[in-house]
């Protein structure tokens, strides 16, 4: 089902799909909007803490399934941390689902987005075409957000029934996008291949340069293996919480969210978006270190 | 706010300006996702009934008022009999929205098509600034219905609320067709006009046709002054209802909305679409005379 980015499509599964009081698992970092999502339908967003290394917490997962829980919602790669789902813990995850008889809501739209090639997604393995609504997009890979262009693919009852709500609500993903992907998809393959190579090399170069500057500035942070953002700790000397350091920064002329639009346990953290020129990219680490330092000379 | 189809503008207002058990009023004649809209909003939609020569139910409008009424949706050029709004009506309506602190909505959508210029706006009059929701879309008068591209103005604080929703559900309306009709509207205006005029010169030509051929058949109907519909009564000596009649014309190759789907006192009546070929048009009156004569010959 085309859908007006990969928000309608999980705007509509959350509406149509669950009932109220139905728990979805997530983990305790997520993009905001799953949980916005599920507190307007009503729904339970149960969020599993994440360890101190952003590693995948698949057992805290497995531990809150309750009687009430209907899906789990994955994200690889993951926004903010960039951290991968490795095959072994997608393969659980299938496992879970099957054992469980629940839904996996796979949002990848940040799938082959600074990554070695695409990535294997967990709708192949085997037994998970009846219970995954697999959702993505191009506003990430082909860098065009503003058109919107995203989708879901499921169980056909499920998809039916999103497709009617869709309907209803606003008819039809327009087609002007629709068409201008057909035909770049059924004839620019090897031009949309190397533009994509092109993005990634920018936002590889520009991640590893990030983390090498903040690795120097002694800002903790773990290496983001996909999508485009570093999500890193903010420094004890800079004394502030998450907040007040964007609104410094933004004085300066930097951009950054602030890790508490995440939750509040991520209150001492920012998420930096690395999709941008070079030069943009060193001005910002620029901007960064000098507000380090001068939060330094302050104390 | 630019919106999904004027459908999503709708949606929106329905969704997030009113609270359950508001009334609004319509007439018992109207697009049926007026009534579906509601429902699913949990707003109760009052059909005042409109006479059988099918004219604005303006005293029975202002009878259907009570404490709970929150709005009047009205339509003009009207889906489906063509009925347009005199100016008297539409400063009576104002009046009455001022008096009873009511907010108009008023669904432009055929505004311009099949009418001798475009119509003015409700919007217009004096103190309605404040209380009118005007949607209006670019899919019946550019003939681009697949491109969803709808909008709804009106009072700042009640499209903020929409917006919102707007950004929380899927985002912006996409980028492509707003510059394409930007770059139409800035560049093209006696192109646009040209256009216009010519699809108006044929679906008044089908109008006249269809409307003249349906009397020498004495199918009941009422002209319509606007919009590509013709709202005709389904002759007795059918014998069938809206839904049996759709169904025969169908196995003849010729798709009619059934009267029933716009409520089932309706059920006696179907809607022909004009917006056709003119070589389509003949041929879809020949199939009604031959199926009209066939049921009389069945009799």
């Amino acid at each position: 089902l085309p859908t007006c980015g990969a928000r309608e499509a999980l705007s509509l599964a959350l509406e149509k799909l669950f009932y109220p009081g139905d728990e979805l698992i997530a983990t305790s970092l997520e993009w905001p909007s799953y949980e916005a999502m599920a507190d307007k339908n009503h729904l339970r967003l149960v969020r599993v803490d994440v360890p101190e290394d952003f590693s995948y917490p698949l057992q805290g997962i497995e531990d809150a399934i309750t009687p009430r829980t209907k899906a789990i919602i994955i994200n690889s790669p993951h926004n903010p941390t960039g951290r991968i789902l490795s095959q072994e813990e997608m393969e659980s995850l299938a496992e879970i689902a099957i054992q469980y008889k629940l839904l996996i809501i796979s949002d990848e739209v940040y799938n082959g987005v600074n990554t070695d090639g695409f990535l294997r997604s967990i709708a192949g393995i085997a037994g998970m075409k009846e219970r995954i609504l697999y959702i993505n997009s191009f506003s990430k890979i082909f860098a065009i957000p503003g058109w919107r262009m995203g989708y879901v693919c499921g169980p056909a009852d499920l998809i039916r029934i999103m497709a009617s709500e869709k309907a209803d609500y606003n008819g039809n993903k327009d087609t002007l996008p629709q068409y201008a992907i057909k035909i770049a998809l059924e004839g620019y393959r090897p031009q949309i291949a190397a533009f994509i190579d092109e993005n990634n090399a920018s936002y590889r170069k520009n991640t590893e340069y990030v983390c090498r500057e903040f690795e120097k500035l002694g800002i903790g942070l773990v290496y983001p293996k996909g999508a485009f953002y570093v999500f890193f700790r903010i420094p004890p000397m800079v004394g502030m919480d998450s907040e007040e350091f964007a609104d410094k920064l933004l004085e300066a002329g930097v951009a950054i969210a602030p890790g508490i639009v995440f939750g509040k346990e991520w209150n001492g953290y920012m998420r930096l978006c690395i999709a941008l020129k070079q030069k943009e990219i060193r001005l910002i680490v620029k901007k960064i270190r000098e507000n380090i330092k001068g939060s330094d000379r302050n104390d």
